[in-house]
């Protein structure tokens, strides 16, 4: 784990983030410990714990309740990215095997139910009810999200707001509610949580759309997965959804959603149309006006150095290549 | 929902879990709605529920509470079963289709994770921190047993301390989670708590010590399954380690590992053997051995009528047919 070095000022806490992390792996099974680890070194750059962190430093608090839950958030997290790796069948992440490149498809479902299990009972460890509802609730958006997903086969008919909807399902919710539990952990007041709920909510909406664009435009070797993933897998996204603005009706998205021959080459040439479209700066703009709004969030929050990490971030991963 | 006659005395109560697990469904997309009431009306007893509300009866207690837990619990028992259903490949449960006869299995996958979820919730909304807690414990319990058996493929190596061991943490810790949580939610001393949980913990034993004896005797019309289930999935149950013990290293077992021709053949003898053997009532001694421990944790609580049900609960349990 190399922390950010933008995170330097609470490098402390996330120290002990990873140390939650590695006992919750030690305490187990030999086996169930080794593929625990596995997940959890990763190469995961552990935003949502540091946004939990960050959250809490507006108000006095007790330091011992924030950093079970900084450490649930990253397990529920992690839970969450081993049943989409195997919906998605995907082998590669971060430039690593998933797991299911390694186990079978039993063992990675059980693998990740443990890791839920895991994540409510560090929620749980933050003895506030308030805290392990919006934890639980969350759940339940991300997998509400996911079904939706699954089961409406809207596929290439999905539509914008389709796609900001299930973003905020998918990834935003969870940086939401790592922001709102941090901040309600520390004793901050109604405003102060939802300005940094608020922060959460935009930071992870610009957080997917620049993911889904660098599915595009990225290096393969920095990104340690192939390019064009989500189209591969049937996902149509934002840069994709933009360039439809101005190429109705494009003849090669219909191939991608039937599995004929020659699916991959297309799959390649409507990935080079959208990459050299003017669709990318389009979202980006998108991911810039969340940024933006996300900053505006912390407007009347106290200006301390924590303060200016937010900022920071919200700039960091606008910029980000990988 | 036809509720079982014993539990007269609660039946309101239990009627209330199941506006609750009917309000779940209905607040969510169609599809998953629909799946959600297939789920929860396949005729499941609601066992743990009863529990969880007869647990609470021996202290004052505010109702509001329990019952949100008690539709925790089989929210969460329901999340399990679709999940194993899907790794053990059933394709029938009670009589019914599993999802996995009807959806993908990625699909699947999201509705067990969403039940999980929904269960968490659900137990958060009885605002006790200990009762969560217990909730989030009892669900790794659960899959740490699952990932042990999925992992260390001990198959025919398996032990009595083994079985044993796996039962306590795939049924009996859900039981006994019920009627310790249902206890602390009424307020209880510690000493009822520890007694209800007792309770909860040996009738959990005796009531899957009598699954697996049905699962080489029971009548497969009432059951709902097909005999022989345990042994087709390669596993070992009380009942065939009780044959091991007078018929050491029986040639039909390993056969039963291996994905040879005439498995199916052999795996019918073997269960032919167990049920005509005297293993099926050395089984059902430990059955009754669990039910009467069940019974005797009672022997200090008041002797009101939920006590009574409680008894009764148990007899039954073990008289069971399917």
């Amino acid at each position: 784990m190399k922390i950010l070095s933008l995170f330097k000022p609470i490098d402390r806490e996330l120290e002990v983030v990873e140390e939650k992390l590695r006992q919750a792996a030690d305490a187990e099974h030999a086996q169930l410990a080794e593929v625990l680890r596995y997940l959890l070194d990763s190469g995961g750059k552990r935003i949502r714990p540091a946004v939990v962190i960050l959250a809490s430093k507006f108000h006095e608090h007790d330091v011992s309740k924030v950093l079970p839950l900084a450490a649930a958030v990253e397990m529920l997290h992690t839970a969450t990215l081993v049943h989409d790796d195997l919906l998605d069948g995907s082998l590669l992440r971060r430039g690593n095997a998933t797991l299911n490149a390694k186990l079978s498809a039993g063992a990675v479902i059980l693998v990740g139910d443990y890791l839920f299990a895991r994540a409510a009972d560090l929620a749980a460890a933050t003895e506030s009810v308030p805290v392990v509802s919006i934890f639980s609730k969350t759940l339940m958006t991300i997998c509400r999200g996911e079904i939706t997903h699954a089961f409406d086969e809207d596929g290439w008919r999905r539509t914008k707001e389709g796609y900001f909807h299930s973003t905020y399902s998918k990834t935003a919710s969870l940086f939401a509610a790592s922001a709102e539990s941090g901040a309600l952990l520390s004793g901050a007041g109604s405003a102060t949580v939802r300005s940094l709920r608020d922060y959460g909510c935009n930071l992870g909406m610009a957080f997917q759309i620049v993911d889904d664009i660098l599915d595009f435009v990225g290096d393969e070797d920095e990104m340690g997965k192939p390019i064009g993933s989500d189209l591969r897998q049937g996902t149509v996204t934002l840069p994709l959804l933009l360039y439809f603005d101005e190429h109705p009706k494009h003849d090669l998205l219909s191939a991608v959603f039937e599995e004929r021959e020659g699916r991959e080459e297309r799959i390649q040439s409507l990935v080079d149309l959208v990459r050299d479209s003017p669709a990318i700066e389009s979202a980006r703009e998108e991911a810039r006006r969340f940024t933006m709004e996300a900053k505006e969030a912390l407007r009347d929050l106290s200006a301390n150095q924590y303060r200016q990490v937010m900022l920071d971030l919200a700039d960091y991963l606008l910029e980000r290549r990988r």
